[in-house]
């Protein structure tokens, strides 16, 4: 079953150009999936460096285990990708598949294992097809090229469009280019990471230094989206430094020669994370919410995604109804600290209430033509500190339902 | 818009007859619905003690507030509720409203104002029209009967059929009756308590044992069951005991002659749960989740509540799809103790996974047929503990959204 695609999808996808150090190629290997790609290889140039970000779930799949062991050593030639398993819950046999997995890479690569990352998505506990993948991989090999496009496509699952974002920085003088693929769309509150994400860079950075840089800006971008509350198994974002843009390489996270990329890093990660949200199952409306005045940023970031995971809250936003009700219901079972009586939320920047009541003379007409937008606005001040954070989700419509009764995930 | 019946009704109300120490009132005071009634006077004999649980929720209701004060003196001489109208959120004005309210109650009936007891359901943030309601008042006084089935009526909002549970035990020999109406549909994830609930007994009982035994059974009773998630900032359970049935009053919670009482408490409270989650918004299949093996059983209820609470185990379930994959998923995001490995699963009794994996030679057959029905069984063990509770809650279908985009709450 497919599903249209979503009214908030880009107009148009990135230009995406070549990436120094880094050649794709996809295929069906018929995982699930017929008449589609659904595999990716991705190769490496000899040197590069890598930092990823997992999903904390207790039921993570087998591929995030791998990776996360092999992150150590911090080097990495070859990411495997598959649409259609996630190879989660799939005991010693989904260990088993992504050993001969990446041995079967490694052997055609000339690498060690170590360096082989790999990532599945799909079906949760299901025995993988592994051999499907492995036969693939010396026609992908042979076949190499530098369509990003394509390969964006070929992670894809419940998504109704690729997701891709590039952009460039200045190192030392040199250009950089930053450029990464996404899939996600459901089973999306990151806890580390988003699903599938994977971020490719020609910049020359040690692999602890983009470690650093992955994981501080994780929280304020891929953790700070969801779509329905529920954390994925499979949760991975994924960090490749090729280092063949021509620099002299950095060593240290926090060396000013990257002031430039730390900002472009951090708007692409943001932007990937927004493109997850605008494809979110059903969504027909982005909803950004700024949380203020919380004890701590954290404190807010939980209280912005209470109102976000609202059904009452997000069923209200698709039929367009300003119930703002509800978001002081959410702001209130969000446990964290807040001031009933402090409390104030706007709408599209129309104040609705302050001081824990409702504004005098509050007018529903302008908010209400706000509501019939795509791109919803809520502000909520706390009452109690200086912590904020912004929040992005979808609304809940009758799509989600539909999606989720025909799609076993 | 009125919403059809839910599926899950009882086919039949049951026969509620007249407490001895309780008398009601019902009425219309067009406080938010027309053309039915929307008001509760309930006249409690002198000498009544009292019990209650309420929401957590830190932007709780002005009733909330005003019965959480009063449970110091113990005793109750009224019960005034209404619906279509929360008075949650309505700063100052809202607690003047309560007084006034409570002010009119004591006077009529000749009582302290911490005598009478209030609880307000429906619109959260708009502006309570107490003098409706207080209007109402004498009128309700003079038509004092004993017209459970009314009572139950008259507190309802998006709730599909009207909620009673009857039920004897006996004291010292001497038979008591334990009767509780209750409502509530949508936002329900009690944290203390679910919505309005009232239970009312003739047994003479102390009102710090009566607490004592309320908040007891809580745990495994309203805050055992979930719709959406949602929290109310009106949530409310009153216990009330007049004292009439005839034997010696009893002090303390733990006196070895309430234990006929305490079973028929756990087992009314329980079942007045119950009826919330099968009139949940939408709702077409009633699921119960019992999770055991956990570290506590604090913690198995939270892992159930994170299954119960899924949006894609609940949509899943809704198309009858035996999907466990994101059973599996729901334990892990959990954010609890639970052994990947050792984990299990079974719906409707068919062991589906063992041992961190789908079981051997797995036939989806006998768990698809138990989907298609309408009690739908599932068990989890997480295998690190001895720990165990069970969690109810209902499906997720295009009814919730229909329901929660038309319906202003």
């Amino acid at each position: 079953m497919s599903h249209p695609i979503s009214p908030l999808a880009p107009p148009a996808q990135p230009d995406l150009p070549a990436l120094a150090g880094v050649r794709l190629a996809t295929g069906a290997a018929g995982i699930r999936y017929k008449d589609r790609t659904d595999v990716l290889l991705v190769e490496l140039t000899p040197g590069t460096t890598v930092a990823g970000v997992f999903t904390k779930s207790l039921t993570r799949s087998a591929p995030v285990d791998w990776c996360k062991q092999s992150l150590a050593k911090g080097s990495a030639r070859a990411l495997v990708v598959n649409a259609g398993n996630a190879n989660a819950f799939t005991g010693k046999a989904g260990e088993a598949s992504v050993e001969r997995t990446v041995k079967a890479a490694a052997k055609l690569l000339g690498c060690s294992t170590n360096e082989v990352y790999v990532a599945s998505t799909g079906v949760i506990g299901e025995p993988m097809a592994d051999d499907r993948l492995t036969a693939a991989l010396p026609t992908l090999r042979s076949q190499i090229n530098d369509d990003w496009a394509a390969a964006a496509r070929a992670i894809m699952t419940t998504d109704t469009y690729p997701k891709a974002v590039t952009r460039t920085a200045r190192i030392d003088g040199v250009e950089v280019r930053l450029q990464g693929i996404i899939k996600g769309s459901g089973m999306i509150q990151p806890d580390m990471a988003t699903m599938l994400g994977f971020i490719f860079t020609d910049a020359a950075i040690a692999a602890p230094a983009l470690q650093t840089l992955l994981a501080r800006y994780t929280p304020r971008t891929f953790n700070s989206i969801t779509v329905d509350s529920d954390t994925s198994t499979s949760d991975t974002v994924l960090l490749f430094a090729t280092g063949k843009a021509g620099h002299a390489p950095v060593a240290e996270a926090g060396d000013s020669r990257l002031g430039s990329f730390r900002r472009a890093l951090e708007a692409v990660m943001r932007d990937l994370a927004l493109l997850v949200v605008k494809d979110g199952e059903g969504v027909e409306r982005l909803v950004t919410i700024e949380v203020s005045g919380a004890a701590s940023e954290r404190t807010a970031r939980r209280i912005g995604l209470a109102i976000a995971n609202s059904p009452l809250v997000k069923t209200a936003i698709a039929a367009g109804d300003a119930n703002w009700g509800r978001i002081v219901m959410a702001v209130g079972k969000a446990g964290e600290k807040a001031d009933r009586d402090k409390l104030s939320i706007s709408i599209g920047g129309v104040a609705v209430a302050r001081n824990g009541a409702r504004v005098e003379g509050y007018d529903e007409g302008p908010v209400a033509s706000h509501m019939a937008g795509r791109d919803i606005r809520i502000a909520v001040d706390v009452g109690v500190g200086r912590g904020k954070a912004t929040v992005w989700t979808g609304d809940l419509t009758h799509r989600y339902i539909d999606i989720n009764g025909s799609y076993r995930s």
